[in-house]
């Protein structure tokens, strides 16, 4: 294994296409949201790329009994009444900060192979706390791009995101905007500590404004109410411990 | 000392021979068993290959007084009416997510130029409690390769193993399957807290059946018998413990 | 990305320049004097050069939605009646004892291409308390240097630092030494809990005695007070946690 | 700052010279005993090596204010009536498994430049208590060495070192004997805790059975009083506090 193989598993002619990541990160809200993608636009989708490195786990995911070696994985989708759009999914990130840098040099590599010279980047920004409003936070990689996605509904706050943004999202836009793409990160608000489709979907709903096409979000809005009854459940729970005549019992949970 | 150092120790010409990589893991269950395997057919087998690298730990173990650098080990085994072996062993896997990318590599290519393309990658599945029957778990690099193990008594779990598979093993079945093997991941079940001899039989029962020899268990029945003695007493030890009346000393046991 | 990619973003004409270098670390107190600076000498400096690297961390910061990736900047600053300076400043500090000499070492030759072959480095040493009093302790990679700074009023302590000093700030000590640098690091004390206004002040007054510049120090001054508003708070909050009656409570702190 | 930069600071002639290897370790045992071997020696011995490294930690030590890099230093010895000798001494190991191997080979390749085929390395194994007894425990690179080191005094136990040997002295043993050197490993009986000087002459007097000189140890001797001054206070504190009534402070040094 090479530091990066790429697999040319089929090639498709795109015009002008979008790259949209959606890797694993805070809430998964961007991988929610390109697997939504991926489900809703099956029919004009088709694997192109898949990429191995030396910078992910080593290790195999298992379905079904077939092993699968960790790699990430590239679907050009042409959308009628909408742009080419080339999306980015995967289980893992690179490992290390070197694995970073250089599986986003290798993916923006593909995307310009494929024409692209725009990136859209899907996370979530975490609140700390569950919501009921779910706004889209943005950053870009130069101020031209603000004020169209302000038009889309996005948000673009003084404070936020603290600390920045790390990973390939962030790197979407540090080594997007040094190699010529605008870029963009989309990051929906999330309470963090769980899956969360309604976050994922605050996310679509942008890129349908931005990019022209129509999704249908049943399956999001299921997965949304399933996550509402475990949260329910959970909640129950805590209250149900809270009640509880404190005692030196509470001792055992330090550590 | 280069990224790799391979000793050529011996040559043997062998016939269609069979990996099998029983590196340090879960309960030891695949170290165990090529141990046993090396034990029982040491009449036919000949040490060819050791394997030095940066991606070790940088250690020697010492035995007598006299030290060995940490490496992996391979023999080549010519069993009589049954499959060809190469057997894989070793103290350490590899200490860095690079490492276990260009170990595995490395014992792949020493098994095709042995002329090897099937690999069997032995290890244990932890149950988190001790068990009284040992299935085994079973993940392959392609279909095709499920119903030969079914038949054999493996089990192919729809949601195990949870997490896939890491390390030397997982690599086996990602790696293996880009270069033309097919590999299959035994894994006993194994309480994991110890070493677990009845787990290590289990899947050399598997192996038996799919490769054609047959061996003899006293030596790890008897390692069994003293591990169930083992048990006995530290679950005697924990009932007395639980009998004491319950005071601030247990804050002690915070860790 | 490669391991290192300089920008070069002007060209200025430096006469025998010296290299100032405020990376973050203890206080922030070498990162505060050098943004000090900046201020400062506005009117007097260029951007030269951006330092990339996949030895920083693989992130952007964003103000005001705008992204910027992870780099060191330098400013060449022509000051009138004093020695012309080359500021070091950013964000982040490498990630990795590679990174670190790899780092230094860019800061070196972009020091040495300009014709500078002197360093300041400027750093905080933690005193571990509040203080009122701000020595700064000195280290030079040459006794030569001990005096004319001791009469700048730095103090050379026996066994100060202890453990040394590690980082950037050592590299610029230690390499600058075996590359023909004259070098020092000024160490403010501070007490190392918080950013550090006037620890900052203290190493650029040595500054001053030896470059030639002078500073106006009000926004310092100001920093330096809106500091002791908080340390004041934080004191107060102390003694009201300390007058309550001790109960288990305390525990609740463990860990 | 190169992988590895070696200053070759003098040439020195030696004649058939031992490789003594005192980097820091358990109980500082090696580089004690070094350091006492270069203070004795002093008027036979000369810097000749100075090793400089990106697998050091990238730090500098300060001494009266002036600084120095961290290395690696080889002193040759041309000791009357005795073996001549090479000795590596050092304030720090490499940080990364990777390090250990480049460093360990470095020293190995400075070791043959000067004409030696032996290699003692000096370290300490923990006995996790203070003790009265010195006993100095061996490893060696092959069996033939046994024998003689016996002889001297030198104890091979048959458990021990348990988890064998780690970090450059372990790789002397384990690269030493890939590279056709007489490699032993003495290690000093030690509580671990401290420096511990009484550990270090124990292995002095192995070497000076070995090797033919004669070590003075007075001043060793004055930091083993010294430390047992220290061991006595140590123990008189901890038995201060055995005796207050136990209460809920014992809590408080939960770590």
């Amino acid at each position: 294994m090479d530091e990066l193989e790429i697999d040319a598993v089929a090639e498709v002619e795109l015009d002008d296409p979008v790259l949209v990541e959606g890797l694993p990160g805070v809430g998964h809200v961007g991988s929610l949201a390109v697997e939504h993608l991926l489900e809703e636009l099956e029919g004009e989708s088709t694997l192109v790329r898949r990429v191995y490195s030396r910078e992910f786990p080593p290790q195999v995911s298992v379905e079904d009994g077939v092993s699968k070696l960790t790699c990430a994985e590239l679907h050009a989708v042409s959308v009628p009444d909408g742009r080419d759009l080339l999306l980015l999914s995967g289980d893992h990130q690179a490992q290390t900060n070197n694995g970073h840098y250089v599986l986003t040099d290798a993916f923006l590599d593909i995307a310009e192979a494929f024409g692209a010279n725009e990136v859209y980047a899907l996370g979530g920004v975490p609140t700390g706390e569950l919501i009921d409003e779910y706004a889209v936070v943005g950053a870009v990689s130069d101020e031209s791009l603000v004020e169209g996605l302000e038009d889309a509904g996005v948000e673009f706050r003084e404070d936020e995101p603290a600390g920045g943004i790390v990973g390939v999202s962030g790197l979407m836009l540090g080594l997007g905007e040094r190699r010529g793409f605008d870029a963009a990160c989309l990051m929906g608000e999330t309470s963090g500590y769980l899956v969360d489709p309604k976050s994922a979907r605050a996310v679509l709903e942008v890129l349908e404004t931005m990019l022209g096409f129509e999704l249908d979000y049943e399956t999001l809005d299921e997965r949304a109410d399933e996550m509402e009854d475990v949260i329910g459940k959970i909640q129950e729970m805590e209250q149900q411990q809270q009640m509880d005549v404190p005692t030196d019992d509470d001792l055992r949970y330090i550590g």
